[in-house]
């Protein structure tokens, strides 16, 4: 076999396309990828690029059709011309149909619901005065369609907040009291293999209210990590996935596993993968995609990756105030995305910090939260 | 600090160019490459290329001149050009001079012999007589310039060996009777600042002539490891080296550490460093060049590494026969160099397996050497 005679197509040109592609290039495999800008950090390393917007019917056909295998690394494309390309015949792995399921969150929570997978409840939003007399406050408010990143929910505390509520096709979920938020990265072959990686325990930052650590392994009992692999399995069988998911969990108070979101790609949750498992989940998905072997999925070594954001107010040219410091801390692998401009909370890199004790990894990995910024530099603090 | 204002530029296309440039756009750092081939394997994936043979004046000057600072992944090169350049202040690691002393392996010998770096008898060969008289059979004969992976030594067992010994200037050692033959490979920053990988274990094909596994760590007693370690130490510093050097050593049946050789580079004995370290080899030499801290060097797992070899008599376009179920081993991490043509006995890719068990490790490796061929297309069998 020639791993390079395989061409992978990969739709979507960001951090991680880019590590997509570096894992699929350690194996040699011939990468294409369609990408809106030919500077984003996947365009860089790919063998081809094509230019164009993610929902340019013409431009996902051209990579389709000049590759072996298409997979993608965001949900937000025409999902439309991906389907009917697939009914032609072409390889289109996670199944285009499935982004229908997903990026509809209500259509996804419906699809959790059916299949008896554990989720908060929840209800489509007519009347919001109705949802709380129902739910009691808090409730939380979520955008069917077009939310990331925190962006797209909203928690209603009372009466008060429902001027500002979403103006958009929504539904709200139960407030859930949760322990922990973790997630479960699980890999499908398409022959049905299943590989499941640790699970992991997500750490947000209060003010961005984004993911801004991943500790692997969570540090959560046993018998839950156990529960949470066997729902994960569940409901990638059950999607019919190919390729890496990840599946966000809530551990409620009274030591509950709820189903928060899937994602049908390679996610943030599993960055560590790369130095802290035996396969990274990049390496999986291409594995999964290209109908080869899945690799081991356990952990090599705990560690804690840290999220590089884009500071509060800086636009520009970006600047990595620290990373010569942070560098000095032993297990410390820097990750930087290549991305042309810093905007807020922008995902511009990461850090893995490995170690053999999980406390120590988290100790280095709070300080290189203190050490580094992804910062503007000076004089080109504008928005573009 | 922006790691991709840094422009690295490297002097040689081979794998470890490719390796090095892999774990050089994990950082963005930008990449230049002067390679006498556009499809080399580093070529593929670098920022940019410069096309031209390595002994090229105009060409070397070029790729140091338009780079913040240059290395080089082989030693054969123009080192005259490269002692200008650096004389002109560009920044060249490690110092081309040390190539001086490296290139030719009788003045290498004298540089450890100065130094007391121990290291097996060796002199000069004007008349093999004399050697045979001083050193008795058998002896090692090695050309001073040009030998690598094999050629340019020949062991001399009797007067009948002297007929088909080299015609080239050459000097002779003393036949050490080994127990093992290891490597350490050692890192050295702008400022001085030392780290020393794990010793490994390097096992050779007896047909091929060529080290066909590495072993890490080293099944070797640990007051030993350490002597060597301190060698390799010694070694770097009295070379005033700067980035990855590794040294290769023997372990004589009563128990004495020599050095054979050193390399000036990252090398074939490192690269299990990039799954099985906290810190790759690769990484190492880029964070030395660029005057940032070194990573740590200890082992995470271990691992051992096979050489993917062209088999004999393959010539062409390669095909890798078995790797689809190498693949399905656990621990298996494939590296595939994406070479044009087989060649015998050429690397085209490694594999390395992580295992917590070392001896399992071995196991699985062997197994991977039984089951992997790397070959040539049907019809494609014709010497070039």
């Amino acid at each position: 076999m020639n791993l390079n005679d395989i061409r992978v197509g990969i739709i979507g040109g960001g951090q991680l396309g880019k590590m997509l592609i570096q894992e699929a290039k350690k194996m040699d495999f011939y990468v294409c990828v369609l990408t809106p800008s030919a500077d984003s950090p996947a365009a860089k390393i790919a063998d081809e690029i094509i230019v164009g917007d993610l929902y340019d019917e013409d431009k996902i056909s051209d990579i389709v059709r000049k590759c072996d295998v298409t997979t993608y690394e965001i949900e937000h494309i025409n999902t439309d011309i991906l389907c009917s390309l697939e009914e032609e015949g072409h390889k289109i792995y996670p199944y285009p149909k499935i982004l229908k399921t997903i990026n509809n969150k209500y259509v996804q929570k419906e699809f959790l619901r059916k299949n008896n997978l554990p989720t908060s409840e929840f209800e489509k939003i007519s009347d919001l005065n109705d949802i709380a007399s129902k739910f009691g406050f808090p409730f939380v408010q979520k955008a069917c369609v077009g939310g990331y990143d925190g962006r797209g929910v909203k928690v209603i505390k009372s009466e008060k907040d429902f001027n500002s509520a979403l103006e958009c096709d929504s539904f709200a979920e139960k407030y859930v009291e949760f322990e922990k938020e973790f997630s479960v990265i699980v890999s499908r072959g398409i022959n049905g293999e299943v590989k499941v990686f640790p699970v992991v325990e997500m750490m947000f930052d209060e003010n961005k209210n984004i993911c801004d650590k991943i500790i692997s392994p969570g540090r959560i009992e046993r018998y839950i990590t156990e529960q949470a692999q066997e729902i994960a399995i569940n409901c990638i069988e059950l999607l019919n996935g190919v390729g890496v998911f990840a599946i966000e969990m809530f551990l409620t108070k009274d030591k509950k596993v709820l189903i928060n979101e899937i994602a049908p790609r390679v996610h943030n949750s599993g960055h560590h993968t790369i130095e802290s498992c035996i396969t990274s989940q990049f390496e999986q998905h291409i594995r999964a995609i290209c109908n080869l072997p899945l690799g081991g999925a356990d952990l090599i070594i705990p560690s804690v990756m840290v999220n590089i954001l884009g500071e509060e107010g800086e636009y520009g040219h970006p600047f990595y105030k620290g990373l010569e410091d942070v560098m000095k801390i032993s297990g410390v692998n820097v990750h930087i995305y290549g991305k042309k401009t810093i905007k807020p909370f922008r995902k511009m890199g990461h850090i893995t910090v490995v170690d053999n004790d999980i406390e120590k990894a988290l100790g280095k990995a709070m300080k290189v939260n203190k050490m580094l910024r992804a910062i503007s530099l000076e004089g080109d603090n504008h928005e573009e």
